[in-house]
């Protein structure tokens, strides 16, 4: 008797035509179990697949009596005919022989039949992945995390773990958390004061001037005191850099890139994608094919801010409607720009220098930088990249006026010691996929969030 | 004019035969140049390939002064024919035309042509890379991140990003990183105290139960005090759990999955691998061939007491010589049962359940345990793993012995909702990589190591 995932039989044409007709066995958990006396269905999902594999009994099963009362949760092994059903929903069923519990799901489950809102099964975190949208969601997250590192293998990057704990804030840019063993004294274990990153970027850098092309993806953190629907406390960031790489063509392996992860999701989550586009976001597939079929659209920052000052004139009303030459954009400006303006992705170049990292490389109008972030439609700012200042000279003096010219002493010797034109981005993974699920809160993205002031599990 | 890498010279012959005898252009680092007025030859690495180009210079060259004078970690761009040389060491060279310098490497390079001890290098992490050893280590490092993810998603695993900041300490295997933002208050961002996590093995035990094959790859911290050659305090851990699976199914995977692992590394980074066998260890391609070739053998721990004690007998002394059952087998037992009795990998099986942690599945002797610890020579435990407990009641009580009932009723709560069988194991991946390139220090395997003491960028 052959044992079997739902998955296989899903998915291997030659093994589903060789056991149709035969018996089977297959482990799972009960998702709904109906019947009227004599005829009854349950709902399977045996965790190898997204979808559900029906089984049906009757007079032909042997204990009918014992497998009614299997309720919602139970783990059970499942003996049975698989039948084909060319004409039914699904392709195939199972008419069930014998059914045995394996694991009884207690009756205080939390999980019942009806629909559970977000916030409750957000409390239920060790739990929530066995409902259809946590299911998906997850195995998308899997999907996703995959699909990036095998675009950046098939391209030969090399990939770095870069550190979590660490002795420098990157660029200053959020507040950190401090890593201690001795409330007394909490440079005790490694002499000197220690937080969790909050970028690998200047760690990864060292290694692409020396392997050319790598990426850094792995957990960074922020202990910015925020409850928005976008932060979390503890979420992870793909960063590749690449050497020889001008701001050019660091755009183009960021499209390249985005569009192979989105289209990798497509293809191996199909019936997950057409899920969150059916229950969660109708607009979801439409949005992201169009990413896929869109040529990203070029848009220096000055030119963006003529944009803003025109539709500021002809009557729109931004919330930050202070628009001029110099400001950090906001969402709304962003998505007003990706959506009204290109009415598709983007990238915003070339921002003034005073509103970006110390790292950015100045360009030749000594105002501004060769910075490049990613817009969409939908969402704004998806990516952040730019080209490193390479000149030693120039970056010296821009991290003593930032001051961290001495606790960085070594990423300085990358530009003393054979430095080369270099560029790199990130990308916030989490983030990414709200935006490929339509999932609207970042606490629902991640397997056990942590964010300011939660922390469960 | 074509711009190729070293790398796709070396893997792409239809390239090599449509390039061969015209001119091309490459970008890449000075590693040696010598001349001798009329005729000289670079070695340069483009950061693509483990191996160098050879540059030859002579009065074809336009620059062959300016050349003459490049040195050791400069940048440079060049330009020349490519031509394909059978009869030298190396399969082509290239006639250079012209080179110039990208970035120059200042003369305080602190990597002089001299060899260098791992002791320096490790001071100058953010260089040693551009070493042939560290340059290997790397590549290597990342294609055995790379195979893992690929073993996985192969198998229909779902990966799991399960969390760094958490509440518990596991199984209080190992003493534990505090996490902070206010000395005076710890508890300030998420109202409890947290910590960094020893192990993910519980928080993916709850995807399992849903998913059915699950893993998880990322960072893990410790913050013991002991500075060895194998203890970091932070790295990175593989935990796969899969439901339905006992003891046996898990030794399956497990071997399996190190096979997989070992074969795509010695495919993948061939050069690099016989680096580490001509430099690093001359047994090392001996050793993994020999861990391919061999059926991994089961023995249980009441036998393995027995063979200790015979050894003992006759003559054998060990370290720690109070051989008795129960005690916690030391590495130098272990590597006498791989090494000397066994010859071959091995596991060890049915532990006292004293000496385990508290969440394997008890044996029907109610003195063992099913858990698994794979035992290679030359190292002694690879990997650990278990048959979880999967009985509501027994591991309720066996919690409530320990005293991690209340804290981790969420972990209990996958028993009582529909548990089932379930295994998994845990392998260290730094430690691993150390076995499988001959590497003695686990400093010596990681981008930046953090240790005991020491936390440098």
């Amino acid at each position: 008797m052959k044992e079997v995932t739902v998955y296989e039989l899903y998915k291997d044409e030659k093994l589903l035509e060789e056991l149709k007709d035969s018996e089977i066995v297959l482990e799972g958990w009960v998702r709904t179990n109906r019947d009227n006396g004599s005829l009854g269905f349950i709902e399977l999902n045996d965790g190898s697949f997204f979808k559900n594999l029906q089984l049906v009994y009757d007079n032909n099963t042997v204990n009918f009596e014992e497998v009614s009362h299997f309720s919602n949760g139970d783990a059970i092994q499942v003996r049975g005919i698989l039948v084909l059903t060319p004409e039914a929903k699904q392709p195939f069923e199972l008419h069930l022989i014998k059914g045995v519990i394996l694991g009884k799901c207690q009756d205080d489950y939390p999980l019942q039949k009806k629909r559970h809102g977000f916030e409750f099964l957000r409390d239920i975190a060790h739990l929530r992945m066995r409902t259809n949208t946590f299911n998906a969601l997850f195995r998308v997250r899997s999907t996703l995390s995959y699909a990036i590192h095998k675009f950046f293998f098939e391209r030969d990057f090399v990939y770095v773990h870069t550190p979590i704990i660490t002795t420098n804030d990157a660029e200053g840019a959020g507040q950190t958390f401090k890593v201690i063993t001795d409330d007394k004294n909490p440079n005790a274990f490694f002499g000197t004061p220690s937080v969790l990153t909050v970028s690998g970027q200047l760690h990864v850098e060292p290694f692409a001037l020396a392997f050319r092309n790598v990426y850094t993806f792995g957990p960074t953190f922020r202990a910015e005191k925020s409850n928005t629907t976008r932060h979390a406390a503890e979420f992870w960031m793909i960063e590749p850099e690449m050497a020889f790489t001008d701001l050019n063509g660091n755009m183009s392996v960021i499209e390249d890139f985005i569009k192979y992860i989105i289209k990798f999701v497509l293809e191996k989550n199909k019936e997950e994608m057409n899920f969150f586009n059916t229950f969660i976001d109708k607009d979801l597939l439409n949005r992201l094919n169009h990413v896929l079929n869109s040529k990203f659209e070029v848009m220096p920052y000055t030119k963006a801010i003529e944009y803003l000052l025109k539709a500021k004139e002809s009557g729109h009303k931004f919330e930050n409607n202070d628009i001029k030459w110099g400001m950090d954009l906001q969402s709304e400006h962003e998505r007003y720009l990706t959506e009204v303006i290109v009415k598709g992705p983007m990238f915003l170049i070339d921002f003034p220098k005073e509103i970006k990292a110390f790292y950015m490389k100045l360009n030749k109008d000594n105002k501004t930088v060769a910075g490049c972030d990613l817009l969409v439609p939908g969402v704004g700012e998806l990516v952040g990249g730019s080209q490193r200042e390479e000149d030693y000279e120039k970056l010296k003096a821009k991290m003593e006026e930032v001051g961290n010219d001495k606790e960085l002493y070594w990423y300085l010797d990358t530009r003393k010691y054979g430095g080369c034109v270099h560029s790199g981005f990130g990308l916030g993974f989490d983030r990414f996929l709200m935006y490929i699920t339509g999932i609207s809160n970042i606490r629902d993205t991640q397997p056990y969030p942590r964010t300011f002031g939660s922390i469960k599990y």
